[in-house]
């Protein structure tokens, strides 16, 4: 199997977890937040900027105007955006040409869908992601059950439309990966191991 | 993770090989086509009927007369259905509380819920599972490919039919799964072992 991983992920599932022990496990590299970081080099944009169309995905894309003008002509804002996606693509070849690693998120198993990477999706029951995100949770974070829930459904439909919109196909849909797992009975250290074995084999 | 596992599987997709591999890998019990004949033993109905039920699920279950008349009493053929699916459960159980186990199909994840099972679900690519199919067909088996792809969907949509009739769960939806794992680009050989590490996780 291909030694470059992609790791789509339910929020709070523990998919990032298992991307940055399992790049420790087969000692080859890991990119999830620099590559945030890395597009606003690239692009002189802000990170926050970055980083927020990056998780709001393409519904900030069209300015609240389109659908009452009739301004065919080249949008600033919309172009700033493709800039992003284009850029990501690009460093995410370029991550993938570099070397083996562990990629969270940005579509990367779309984007290197030519390269034939792992493509791992990590998902878990409501309940041990709420878990999860309590115990993580820094401790000016205070959420209600309900709140918390909310919060973790909405960061996924986000997910979920940002992916549909690059790929054209449906996020966590069994098909576009080779192995989706379910961590809500699993201890995170023990499965990495496990996986690394799926990966090798 | 438990040693009492349970496949779901897409026909063509090696479920069942893996499953016997790893049974035999694990030193466990492997129960697959032996269920129905000990249901035939069961229920003195004929191997051959017990199969068709199984096979084709809960639309056999009602007589196509049902819609046109107000008999509102026992009905034989529906009583006769009903049997088999206790006698099935009744036996999944059974073997269950016997000895550590891989259950291939009848909706075992469901029945063992709650001895929490290992429940994997097989999936593969359509080209995939039609290449298997056709390098494991009798010599008499004369599909086209068109035919092939129409009789893989056929079964997998009985086979959703009778889980969801069953349990009132979407079969191959990932949350009812520890597992799923996708066989196109994989030696079943090799998978196995890596998926022992996962059972023994």
């Amino acid at each position: 199997m291909s030694r470059i991983i992609t790791i789509g992920r339910e929020f709070g599932s523990g998919g990032r977890e298992i991307g940055k022990r399992l790049s420790d496990e087969l000692g080859i590299a890991y990119y999830d937040n620099e590559i945030i970081s890395q597009i606003a080099d690239r692009t002189k944009l802000a990170e926050g900027y970055v980083q927020h169309v990056m998780e709001n995905g393409p519904s900030t894309l069209y300015p609240i105007t389109i659908g009452r003008s009739f301004y065919m002509g080249v949008d600033p804002i919309m172009e700033q955006n493709n800039a992003i996606y284009r850029e990501q693509s690009r460093l995410i070849q370029e991550f993938a040409e570099k070397s083996d690693c562990v990629i969270v998120g940005r579509s990367a198993d779309y984007i290197l869908r030519e390269k034939h990477p792992f493509r791992l999706f990590v998902y878990a029951e409501m309940e041990h992601k709420m878990e999860r995100c309590k115990k993580r949770a820094p401790e000016s974070e205070h959420f209600t059950d309900k709140e918390l829930k909310r919060h973790i459904l909405d960061v996924d439909k986000r997910r979920a439309r940002y992916y549909q919109f690059f790929t054209g196909q449906t996020w966590g849909d069994r098909l576009n990966y080779d192995l989706c797992i379910n961590t809500s009975n699993y201890d995170i250290k023990e499965l990495v191991h496990a996986i690394a074995h799926l990966v090798e084999a």
